[in-house]
């Protein structure tokens, strides 16, 4: 067998960095494992036979969904995703400034395709989503990263950072944010903090992706603005998808924004995957034709509220709370801890053993400088059993350290 | 409003090229309009009632099917798949040597992503399918420009032409090659120099991607060995579709090959889709298991070959016939036509003052060069009425051009 491949392999694909969440995803397929690690709903409360019905479609639009799509997207879903965005949008999108795709991760290809060149900058929360920095990477973008706390960026110090790499050349393309129940932070950036940035967008002409995947599962309190609502110079792209409010394996997503940005990314997306699947956007065009959007995201809603819940008491019962620091998430699926005295890898070996996953904090990290005494605890997979006793373990893992 | 964007694209989006085909579209919309345009197939002939059928799986595996899948594909239908392609592949592939993805048009992008780099050299079929090339230019690849006749690519050419780019330092990474019903020259390779294509592929160490949506569509005689199933090197990378073998709506596709390439290409599609929509997969799958794919197909062909017929009694009878050339496919979806004395562009203008539309053959050629006095003919979609009457139209804008 010749090793022709291996001998073509493109700079990109030598630099790759396969992911984390891959390699934990052997690890937690072992018998008895509780696992918090992969960011995954629960499929308990997939709506499996409000979608069924919704396939009524495949056979009254056969012939329109069996046939190629146009590349913006299934326009019946478009309009009503313009609808029933509205509120959020601040305002009822026009056909031309929203895109299908298919799930939000093709959200960043196609912008970073429309505007990256090689060894461009992209502005980004360290830490955040692998998935958006590994495209960014094959890209060949550089990143700003920036600190975070318990309200998400440190926007106070963008326009330092951003003078230094245009004083020394640097193209800066966009700010990567990911303002509702971060991933992995499980934090929520206040209004306050929101209005300086666009601010800080404004001033250095610098434009952002708002990713929120997360942002209609809300448990707590009120929505807030999201940054496109607060934006009236088009500045704004945001993204958003169906894998969190319905189910991931639909893979669709959309984004809204200025037309001129979202044609360019349309023409790319011709070249990458020519349509979304129409199949698949008719599927829940339909269900959310139905009503079931609607109805059902209360259920999903509150059905991870309960899971959120069951992980704090948890946390409160069996970890000792003098060595763990967290903050509460008011939405999302992520949990954000942090042992001082503890290395997460250390802790990870150790419930491991105990049959208990998470991910290490440093996968979150771009350039892996950070996240040593952190990890993420997703909540929305577990029963509310097994995180009760996972936690249980973790906390005993912990103990066994500490005693150490 | 703005202008950030457009200050910001990157090289690639200031250097993209709508497709011609998006223009045409427009065009097509004119009421009364005969469209040869698109390539797309005949929605009289999709399977809706089995497809509708298959839906069942959305409730019995429901819980499955919504939720992420593996970045590989859906294991059934990948099992499905090694099955079913055994006698095209020449033996049963392994699960690592297959890649489901969405729509064939991935898999080029997933292979340009995995080898590569600015400026290197892809050898293509001039003319050949223009998304596949929009997409090679969007990774920054040049193109090796291969002349064809009416039994596709000249491969005696290959050396000539791959000598002279190594003399000057370029890096080839692969042949791209539609080696049946050829779009858009509708021509098949013969064996013959399918075996000097692998000899050439093995003595200069640059493998193959045979792109191969049409082959199963084939009216005429006995199928072709393909390269993949001639290669026993693991140089041929085999890409395939359901688009025109149940409906291209599904937007599912499928490469075989070294799982070398595949495992690289597998971790980019991890960053640009993470996977392709297991609804849609789980669709496709339970299609097949119910034995539609294996039953139904034969109705495709037949409905196409039907349609092959009436284009060519239709050529015969209304096209001026010492004016004109054409090769009959034995297969796929286009005629490709030659008028000497005719420029293509002109025949166009006064074909669409006729209500009859077609693509002008130089959209094919990556930089343009040729083609001037060709156009293709897709014959799949419109009714066998439309075909008579469009060209009918056509011999009458032809003759009209001549009198002149």
């Amino acid at each position: 067998m010749s090793d022709i491949w291996k001998s073509l392999y493109s700079d990109a694909a030598n630099s790759v960095k396969p992911s984390p969440i891959r390699e934990i995803l052997h690890v937690i397929r072992k018998p008895g494992m509780i696992s918090f690690a992969g960011g995954m709903p629960d499929p308990a409360i997939f709506p499996v036979e409000q979608f069924s019905e919704a396939a009524g479609i495949l056979k009254s639009q056969g012939r329109d969904v069996l046939q190629y799509g146009t590349t913006e997207g299934y326009a019946p879903l478009k309009e009503f995703l313009a609808d029933w965005t509205a509120p959020r949008m601040g305002r009822k999108l026009a056909p031309e400034e929203l895109l299908i795709t298919s799930g939000s991760t093709q959200v960043v290809d196609l912008l970073n395709w429309s505007v990256v060149n090689d060894k461009d900058y992209i502005i980004v929360e360290n830490p955040t989503f692998m998935g958006s920095t590994l495209n960014m990477h094959n890209h060949g973008a550089n990143y700003i990263l920036m600190p975070c706390d318990e309200e998400g960026m440190q926007v106070d110090l963008l326009p330092g950072k951003i003078e230094e790499v245009r004083a020394k050349g640097g193209n800066i393309k966009y700010i990567y944010c990911i303002v509702n129940f971060h991933n992995p932070l499980g934090c929520t950036m206040t209004v306050e903090r929101r209005k300086k940035l666009i601010d800080i967008a404004y001033r250095y002409n610098i434009p952002i992706l708002e990713d929120d995947p997360y942002g209609y599962v809300r448990f707590d309190g009120e929505h807030l603005p999201s940054l496109f609502s607060m934006d009236d110079r088009g500045m704004v792209l945001f993204a958003c998808s169906f894998s969190k409010i319905l189910a991931p394996g639909t893979r669709i997503g959309w984004c809204a924004g200025n037309k001129d940005i979202i044609r360019k990314m349309t023409v790319f997306k011709q070249g990458v995957d020519v349509c979304t699947s129409v199949v698949s956007q008719a599927l829940v065009y339909e269900y959310c034709r139905l009503g079931y959007l609607e109805s059902f995201l209360p259920n999903i809603i509150d059905h991870y509220r309960k899971k959120r819940n069951a992980m704090e008491e948890a946390f409160r019962r069996y970890l000792p709370l003098d060595e763990v620091k967290w903050v509460t998430p008011e939405g999302g699926f992520f949990y954000w801890l942090e042992t001082p005295n503890i290395p997460a890898r250390t802790l990870f070996d150790k419930a491991i053993e105990k049959n208990v996953a998470f991910v290490l904090g440093e996968a979150f990290y771009p350039t892996g400088d950070g996240g040593k005494n952190n990890f993420r605890m997703c909540y929305t997979f577990a029963s509310p059993e097994q995180i009760d006793e996972g936690v249980k373990r973790l906390g005993e893992a912990m103990r066994e350290l500490l005693n150490k």
